[in-house]
């Protein structure tokens, strides 16, 4: 058997002939980590040209040439659904990164609320999380991580065309029926008609904070037209969890699972 | 507001007045760790008697006792839905333990195939991540961890009323449509009737090795009647993400959270 298939995200265009010189990180990990040398394939895509065969023509400690060879898959795209999410623990929120790029998220988009238990956000790393998910799960694009922003002023702007689904765990306390105060607002909810994700909508999952939306901001999205509450059963789920398992739902409904 | 709800997993019977004396660890994370005094609460559960609320009787350094006050859920169990899988890498075998937890597995089932490519399964170790979990999200159980066993026994004891879905990463490069080898046997199995999970059904879930099954072990499951395909969409996930993501549409068509 064949070893993995090595991919590499590059910024450069894809072509056949075209050679790619190779940032110093790139090199690293081709030649040092993989132990690659001339001659040896790898695949690369940039989010524009799909995915090409290249063949190590020049390896070096600290630089390196591919040239590409063939086209092996054309361009693809996510579908058209966003994860806003507000960042948790730095080890969980790398995780949510990771794998809403594998389940196949079109945009990353990091928001604050009042309750919110992380450091600084750095986008920058959580961009290059984004990267490797993508190499790794052979997507050919990277979605952007956008610029970390309060959710009251996305919601401001918010396009009403592109559907919100809320994944509100006091619909989680109103399922398993454990929680005596389980808010009237989760039955009147329930009784409301959802419709199913439609295939082919543009759609955004929202996972609140660790320690849940306030009263105020759950006051808020309760009055957006744009909102629908989404169920993700009757366990309190870890906002990383409750984001893969939206989005799962979503994908297998509207998205490109089917 | 109030703060997070505490919940411990005990081995104790719990009932009304029932005093419960604390293992040291037990005493260290709630005087030490979350700094609970006498009289604060703390929910308790064993897998048999339903929540219950308890207060804290007596605080010490290494000892303590509660002593339960009220039921405030019924015991409750999880669909009999089993996550069969080989140990991955030890942080992503922890988080893969944790979700399954949230996602409402009954019981977590390491195999091991011919490409495996972890250390030594601690079992204990993900029996205690599984218990946090549970305390967690809320559930009144803990799924048990069985002993690691090679898949091909596994296979060979099953249940046939029991169906394994067993997500095949070549389903997803078939859809994909990217890798010109991918085996005709995907579309023979593609074209193949398949009936979704039923409301009530026993079923297991089957996640392959990083490094995937070997030709020899699709062989064998292929052949078996009581294993389903399961398509997880053209992106190739890791194997905690295809394990969380068809434990979601597992739960959604045929489990407790519709």
């Amino acid at each position: 058997m064949t070893g993995p298939k090595i991919r590499l995200h590059v910024e450069q265009p894809l072509a056949a002939g075209q050679a790619i010189a190779l940032s110093e990180a790139q090199a690293n990990y081709l030649f040092a980590v993989m132990r690659l040398g001339p001659g040896a394939a790898v695949h690369l895509f940039n989010g524009r040209d799909g995915e090409w065969q290249a063949e190590v023509a020049e390896a070096g400690k600290r630089r390196g040439i591919l040239v590409c060879r063939a086209q092996t898959a054309p361009q693809g795209a996510p579908p058209d659904v966003w994860l806003v999410f507000v960042p948790v623990r730095k080890d969980r929120t790398a995780f949510m990164v990771e794998k809403a790029v594998e389940l196949g998220a079109a945009r990353l988009v990091p928001v604050s609320t009042r309750r919110m238990n992380a450091e600084r956000m750095r986008i920058d790393k959580h961009q290059a999380h984004a990267t490797e998910a993508a190499e790794q799960c052979e997507a050919t694009w990277v979605p952007e991580v956008a610029a970390l922003q309060p959710l009251e002023r996305l919601l401001t702007g918010w396009d009403p065309a592109r559907r919100l689904y809320w994944a509100d765990e006091d619909l989680a306390r109103h399922a398993a029926g454990g929680d005596p105060a389980a808010p009237a607002a989760a039955g009147a909810r329930a009784g409301a008609p959802v419709s199913p994700p439609a295939r082919g909508e543009r759609a955004a999952i929202l996972i609140g904070p660790e320690g849940g939306f306030t009263t105020e901001e759950r006051a808020l999205l309760r009055g957006l037209p744009f909102v629908s509450p989404l169920s993700l059963g009757p366990r309190i789920l870890r906002a990383e969890t409750a984001a893969l398992a939206a989005l799962t739902l979503w994908q297998a409904s509207a998205g490109d699972w089917r």
